[in-house]
This record gives structure tokens, C-alpha cells and sequence, in this order.
């Protein structure tokens, strides 16, 4: 039976500003949508009359009803307390490369774009600083929420020189499942250097940024590391990738005798001073193994089996550091209860994605359990 | 009550060659895992007597059992039948940007890097080609397998310039949980431009590769788009991000007047033809509406409600393309039963994570459902 296909009949305009987003998804489609008895059961939403907008700063205002339709568009007046530059240099980073051709596809670009200047605002550079310090939010709707606030600090962006970006993505959906309140981190520092990922080779010529490639995992929304403060998060999660052995740490150069980013030492110590759980997969529990003397953390089995844990040796740093290595299964998490640290082997082990997406679940409830104790 | 924390016991040591990885996580610990009543119950696996590997090309031998110990790294062969320098590249590409300080720490890298090895045999460019066709393979263990065969088609990595990365990611874990086989494709051509993700800006200077920046979503196993074939899948999936609309069509600029990339553009309609299921997320249904007349998507709403739904202009774009645009919520996937085309909304709603993440789930469920029919 085919799906019915049917426009939603003209809901009520709403406007929730930043922070008021629900949690609840919205799998209502058409009428259902807009006829509901009770619109104001739905989440924080501020349900308004129709035609009637909510406005806040930096976010578009419209004059009527959302119109939802090419010509609508022509009327929206950016209302951006004087950053209007910003959002010009946001619109023109995705549609000005070369003009369009005629006023109608013109039309849908903007159509397509201009709904966007409202997120643009949390985007836009402050006047004067070349980055702006992002509130406390991360990917779309999982701004301001009750549950624990946590920090997960990345380490670029692709597995060979920076964040395992599927590590990345998958503590993101547990914590999101979960009902955490996530802001994202990473250190404002040149990555080691920059790997062709089709060849495995570097690319010489390169130079990127760990904050910059970061922000391509964080939509945009990210902090720089030095800013985050254990005073303010009820945990950190740190995701694996070669990033945290080369831009977090020397581990990748150095073995045992590695040294840690100064701030993230400084974050592992603050978090583990204060009692607060503190999360690592894959490769990344070395740097807790570095700070935190006599901690157990697990990477996997010690032994590479035909080839199943290719990273084995691995273990052995773990013990050269100074730290209990305990072995554990890809879809199990590791509890050191006294630490309050939580690892979890991920990509240490060869083998299908969804099972390090079920391991990195572990250590997400784990960590969250601990942040309720 | 605290883990146990003790090494394997000395498992047998297996080398199950390329594609023979078991799908079963190995959530053993510890003797567990080395004492199992029954071993060649577990997958597929070819379990051999201690000591004793079945060594496959390109592969690391060693002499005796793995010793899962830094010194014994020091025994490696690399049996890599004329491909030294790859290996050497990729070992480069990892560890030599600066000299070690003495011998122990070199050790410990190795003991990190060396059996990696393994892996870069399928990494390494073949000698007088820039870039070696992958071997249909993915994300580590998703490797061979018997479920069907799906190409995952990206336009780079970053949400604003290239694939949003945890729609990409999330289909990778779906597909894995459905047993499926998966290639990923990409084209070769320069990116629309570069989008610097801190600012929301592009970055003038710099040009980037469409299939080089997808091929950190791919983990390095990637293969150009131009040898995608119909004949050799049975559906085909392409996700969202604005690369979609920038370096896979020109619809980020030219709206419903957009041209397809024309490797896109057969692929869709090879697949259509052949009566194949396409699944596409986010703003990628605009290129199944673009190319395949009539088509039935989903982006979602047709109305911003507020915020919930920024991108709800797209809908009269797909409508304007001469496609029928069906009004769906973000858990749900949209199924044209007669065109074989599964759509879902993700990132075009404002909502947290995990809601996206599960109507990607529905969305592949739905392709999968429908290669068996």
C-alpha cells in the first residue's frame, strides 16, 4: 500500500528560540500534525496562534505565516542585532561561488538556504575574534536539556589523523538516547599532520586544524579546550582515531615515554579530582593510563588472534604506562569503579560496525550511570 | 564489584584471511575466549592448532605464535609480495614526522603500528596507479558477507560542504545489523568548495577532493563512483549533507534548473532500470527527484513549525523538479513501492540524535526489505 502523500495543512507557526527545542520526535505526518487536541503537551514547544512568531535574537522574523514556498521567502527581514555580516558570509559560503544563472533558481536556493541564517547565528564570528566560544549545545536538538551534562573532546576529524569519526557519532546517539546535555571540545593546535585517507599516506603539503576539522563532526558547534572546565560538566568522553594518539598526545611517536596536550591532562585531572566520570574508547584510553597513575582501562584482548584485535601490542603499552590492562570483549565496557573510569575497546577490534556501536553504548551508560552516584 | 582484570591465557593463534571475519562479536574475556568447548561454531572462522597460522597475501607471518608483547614485535616478516614501499608509505604516513628519541619508544609505536600492516595491504596504492579500485569490502568486518550487496554512495566528509558524516555513519550501522555486504563509492572531482565548519564560512585558499574527504567516512575503502555498477548491487544508498547538493548535483546553486553529477545520474537511473531499491536521507532525495520522473520523497514537513523543520522550502523545490513530495515525520521512511525509492527526513529536522539516527534505521530496513522482494 502506498504512504499518503499530502502536504500538512498549515500547522501553527511557531518560534521556540534557542535552548526550547523538544525531544520528543515528530512522526506525525499531515493533518495529525496539526490537528492534535493538545498542542501544548508537546515538550518545552511555545505553541502560538497562527501567523503569531515567537522572535529572539539573531533568528529570522517573519512578516505572516510561515509560507513554506519559493515566493515566501522574499519576505523575511534578518532581524540579527547587527550581525549581519555574518550571516551574509554564512550564506555566501554556500551559494555565491558562481551566480546563479537567473532570479528563479535564485529563488530556491534561497528557499533552501535561507531558513538556515536562523542556526547561522550561533555560527557567525563576534566582531573581532576569529572564533566565537559556542553556549552550551552540540548537534541540533540536544541543546539545552535536564539530563547530565557531558563533554566529549575530539581530536580532528577521519581515523588515520584525527577522531574515529563513527566513535565520534556513535557516543553522540547514546548520549542524545540517553538524555545528556553534550557540548563538544577539541584543542585550537595544528593537527601532526594531515593523512590521505584513499592512500594512507601523508599528505605533505597539508596543514589543518584540530579545532577546525573537529567542528566538521560537531556541525559547527564546537569550543576550543582550553575553555572546558570540569566545574561546569558532570563528565568527559573521549572517542578513539589515531587523533588522540598524535594531536592529544605523542603516544603514536613517543610509546610510554609519550607526553598529553597539556589541557587535555589538565581536563583528565580535573574530571578524576572531582570525583566525575571520565569516558575513553579505542586507542584513547592511553592518555588516562598517562595522567592517572595505577587506573584500569581495557583496549581489547592482548593477543591478536588471526588478526581479530590487530592493535594487541597495545595492551602491553597500557602496562609500560603504568596502568592495569583488563581485557574485554568489543561490545563490553570496562568499569574502574574507583577512577570512575569507563573504556570500551571499539575499532581496537576487527570486526562488523554495528558491535563497536553496541560497545560504545556500554561505556555511554556506564558513564551516565556514574554521573547519577 | 570490580571487573576482572586478567590477560588471555594464550589463545590460538588464527589468521582467518581477507573477508573470512566473523559477524559474531567476541565478547569473551579472558579464558573464555581461549577455552571454548566448540571453536569452529564461531562463524566463520578457520580455527588452527597453537602456533600455527594460515598466512594470506599482503599479510604479516610471524615466526611462532603472536606474542602480543613489544619485543615481540621484533619479529615480524612482511611477506608482502612486491608491495614494501606501500606498507613503508602507510608506516610513514603514521609515525615519522619527527624521529624517535631512542629505541624503547620505537618499539612501543611498532608494537602500535606494526600489525596495521595487515590492514595497509589494502590501503596501498598499486604501483603506477594514483588510486587502487577497493576490493569490495567496507567498514572493517563488514567485509564478504552473505546478505545483500549495498553502495554507499558520499559527496565528502562535513555536513556544510560535503556527506553529514552521522547520517553516513548511521546507515553504516544499520546495514551492518542487517547483515548486508557494503561498498562505498565516491566521486573523483574537486569539492564545490570548502566550507571552514568553525566559521560557516569557506576557506578561499583551499581546494579539496570529493572522494579523498569521503574516504575518511570510508576508513580508506573507497572506490571511485565512476566503476559503480548496477550489476554488481542490489540497492544503492546516498546520504545527505550539503555535498549532496554542492559536489554530487548543482541544486545548492541552481535550485529545480540543477545538473546532476553524471556518474550520479546513471547510477540512479541504472539502478531505477533494473528494478533496485535507492534509499536517500536528508536533501538527497532532490537528486532521485531531479533524475527519476515522478518519483515519490520525503524531506520531511512542508512547514518550518518554528524551527522544527528549517529546511521546509526543499519541499516545493522537489515538487517544482516534477517529483511528488509525501509529508513524513523523522523516525519514519517514506516507501515509493513502485519506484523502489526509500526516503527519510534526518537532518532536515531540528531534533536530537537519536530520533535521526532511528528513521535511518527505518529508512534501510526498508531498502533491505526490498532487495528481497
Amino acid at each position: 500500500m502506498l504512504s499518503r502523500c499530502c502536504p500538512a495543512p498549515g500547522p501553527e507557526t511557531r518560534d521556540t528560540g534557542p535552548g526550547q527545542r523538544s525531544r520528543e520526535p515528530d512522526t506525525r505526518s499531515g493533518r495529525e500534525a496539526a490537528g492534535r487536541a493538545n498542542p501544548s503537551a508537546r515538550g518545552r514547544d511555545h505553541p502560538l496562534p497562527r501567523g503569531q512568531s515567537q522572535s529572539s535574537p539573531g533568528r529570522l522574523r517573519r512578516r505572516g505565516p510561515a509560507p513554506g514556498a519559493l515566493a515566501g521567502v522574499e519576505r523575511d527581514e534578518v532581524t540579527a542585532q547587527g550581525r549581519p555580516a555574518g550571516f551574509r558570509a554564512w550564506l555566501r559560503g554556500h551559494v555565491t561561488l558562481r551566480p546563479p544563472p537567473s532570479r528563479a533558481p535564485m529563488a530556491a536556493v534561497r528557499a533552501l538556504m535561507a531558513p538556515r541564517l536562523a542556526a547561522a547565528s550561533a555560527l557567525a564570528p563576534l566582531p573581532g575574534n576569529t572564533r566565537m566560544p559556542s553556549p552550551r549545545a552540540a548537534l541540533h536538538g540536544s541543546a539545552p536539556r535536564p539530563g547530565p551534562k557531558v563533554a566529549l573532546v575530539l581530536s580532528g576529524c577521519g581515523v588515520y589523523d584525527g577522531t574515529e569519526l563513527h566513535e565520534a557519532s556513535a557516543i553522540l546517539v547514546h548520549l542524545s538516547r540517553g538524555g545528556a546535555e553534550v557540548q563538544i571540545f577539541a584543542p585550537d593546535v595544528p593537527q601532526m599532520h594531515v593523512i590521505d585517507h584513499t592512500k594512507g599516506q601523508p599528505a605533505e603539503s597539508e596543514t589543518r586544524n584540530v579545532l577546525t576539522e573537529s567542528a566538521r563532526i560537531a556541525r559547527g558547534k564546537i569550543t576550543d579546550l582550553a575553555r572546558l572546565s570540569a566545574a561546569n560538566h558532570d563528565a568527559a568522553i573521549f572517542p578513539g582515531g589515531f587523533g588522540a594518539a598524535k594531536n592529544l598526545s605523542t603516544f603514536a611517536v613517543d610509546g610510554k615515554d609519550c607526553k598529553v596536550n597539556k589541557d587535555v591532562e589538565r581536563v583528565l585531572k580535573e574530571f578524576h579530582e572531582a570525583g566525575k566520570p571520565i569516558g575513553l574508547c579505542c586507542i584513547a584510553p592511553v592518555l588516562a593510563a598517562r595522567v592517572l597513575r595505577g587506573v584500569e582501562v581495557t583496549v581489547g584482548h592482548e593477543q591478536e588472534e588471526g588478526g581479530k584485535w590487530p592493535y594487541a601490542g597495545t595492551a602491553e603499552a597500557i602496562k609500560a604506562l603504568g596502568a592495569k590492562h583488563c581485557v574485554k570483549g568489543v561490545t563490553e565496557a570496562h568499569v574502574d569503579q574507583k577512577n570512575k573510569v569507563v573504556t570500551t575497546p571499539a575499532f581496537m577490534c576487527e570486526t562488523a560496525l554495528h558491535h563497536i556501536h553496541d560497545g560504545i553504548g556500554a561505556m555511554v551508560k556506564k558513564v551516565l550511570e556514574l554521573t547519577r552516584k
